[in-house]
């Protein structure tokens, strides 16, 4: 009987559930909105019931349901199985979701920091497989990142390790959520694109995002597409403050593969030649070179599929 | 017999070797200066020269000579056994240093990078004795770093992992020699704070520096403790750009233990305070708290105690 494992990922707007074999295969999805304000137990009710729906079906029935990874959008403590804090959802901190989640289900339950799934799913499946040394970096609301070092995830003594979107790349720069300021995250996610755009609209007269009252990132990429200076002058900056933190990470940690990936990598081709420029001025030579900087290969599974990818291994 | 390794630290300026036994205790030292422009035979012919003054000592006669740990400041490709890189003896670069030694001294030969091995020191002896996941940051003429993570030093695929010192401070900042600008080495490093100083002067008119025409980073560490204005100041940039790189590796690598050392390090009541303080702000709560920053435990001899150590494992 075909192994397959059931994969979660729990971000603070959707709850997204998998089914996947050891392949990798997704045979099976299901989503709801993540329950607003909702405590442990009540996203515990939700996992499960998207479960059942997977297990009335016809493939559910066949398929020996081995074990559940869930990703989440937190800090997690992996020995003792707790979400230690999940800045979008609150009500979260410090909840044991993995014993609550195994007592609901019956099967085994492992937790893994999204960002960290991202990059176990790129090196399982996506833009970081077959390298031992890769670093995934997801550009969305915010900036996340997940380390791989000698094929395994890099987590810290406290969960904590990865957070690539903190590192300061201008020392007086925005004011960040996280007490510090300049951060990248201020300059290279989805979010801070969209304010840079409209900080710039006044020095842009003749931009076609004028009149646009809710600017997107994919909005920014299709103007830039069509050659809006205001649009790609957001690009350049946006690749010149992102190169600066990844040549940092280039001298530190020697990465063969930098994986780029969330809703702002649609500017891929907007970014990537200022991004390759800075870094390779910024960063030591030979290292510089080894770093691979590619998209993501996974798109929107790759935390999904990494998570999919702890459960396998936890059973094997 | 008591199990004794040689190791040996080789810089720029000096070539120090150390007998060293499994308790790490230095029962002999010599030294010379490194040959300038010298080529590898040369560096060989030195190393074997101080060997020999040791194995002619009553001790060394009664030593089991195991094998020899070599630090050096190179990039090291420790699979072939070749200093890839030493910028500060380029007539090195590409030296296959392991068998040569090795063949010459007829022991087992293990060479490891200077600030790498100062970190493998420290966790053996020094301020991080006892913890998995530790940073050495070393304050010289350069700044240099050395990671272990989860008790695995990282070298990286290179083996250029580590370059604590390139971390960007300040984007636009100060042109670097290592093609960048406003990396963190040219602002808490000892050579940048004596130039600092230098540049201050004019701005600081009572300071007892004016006249010193050879500013010193402990000349600098002595008018700050008589309460200089222009040394506080100096120390107080400095800890704040050293702030902002720790903070990144803080928020990155979430270490248990930083410790510093390195000449500039001996002003460490002058900066610490501002460095903390930074640190704090600029990174993550639970890692920040998580993180100690230490003091050197072994100040010169880190590295090469971490020579020794690999010498003494590579032979268990």
């Amino acid at each position: 009987m075909e192994k397959v494992v059931l994969a979660v990922d729990l971000g603070g707007t959707n709850l997204r559930m998998a089914a996947v074999n050891e392949n990798g295969q997704i045979s099976y999805r299901a989503k709801c909105a993540t329950p607003r304000d909702a405590d442990g137990p009540e996203i515990v009710r939700s996992i499960d019931s998207l479960a059942q729906d997977f297990l009335a079906t016809a493939e559910g029935a066949r398929a020996s349901r081995t074990a559940l990874g869930l990703a989440a959008a937190a800090t997690i403590n992996g020995r003792d199985g707790i979400l230690t804090k999940a800045p979008n959802m609150p009500s979260l901190n410090g909840f044991e979701m993995r014993s609550a989640l195994a007592e609901r289900l019956k099967i085994p339950v492992i937790l893994e920091n999204d960002a960290t799934a991202a990059a176990i799913g790129e090196n399982w499946l996506g833009a970081s497989a077959g390298y031992s040394n890769s670093i995934c970096v997801t550009l969305g609301t915010g900036v996340g990142g997940g380390i791989i070092i000698e094929g395994r995830p890099l987590r810290g003594p406290d969960g904590t390790a990865g957070e690539i979107g903190h590192i300061c790349v201008e020392p007086l720069g925005r004011e960040c959520g996280c007490g510090s300021r300049g951060c990248v995250e201020q300059y290279a996610s989805a979010s801070a694109m969209v304010r840079m755009a409209r900080e710039l609209l006044p020095d842009f007269p003749g931009s076609s995002l004028h009149g646009n009252c809710d600017i997107t990132s994919l909005d920014l990429y299709e103007a830039g597409k069509s050659g809006d200076e205001l649009a790609l002058e957001v690009f350049r900056s946006m690749g010149s403050y992102l190169g600066i933190a990844l040549a940092g990470l280039i001298n530190v940690l020697n990465p063969e593969v930098i994986v780029i990936g969330g809703g702002a990598a649609s500017g891929w081709d907007l970014f990537i030649n200022q991004l390759q420029d800075v870094v390779q001025k910024r960063s030591f030579r030979e290292p510089a070179e080894r770093a691979k900087l590619m998209r993501s290969g996974l798109g929107d599974d790759s935390g999904i599929l990494g998570a999919a990818r702890l459960a396998l291994s936890s059973n094997l």
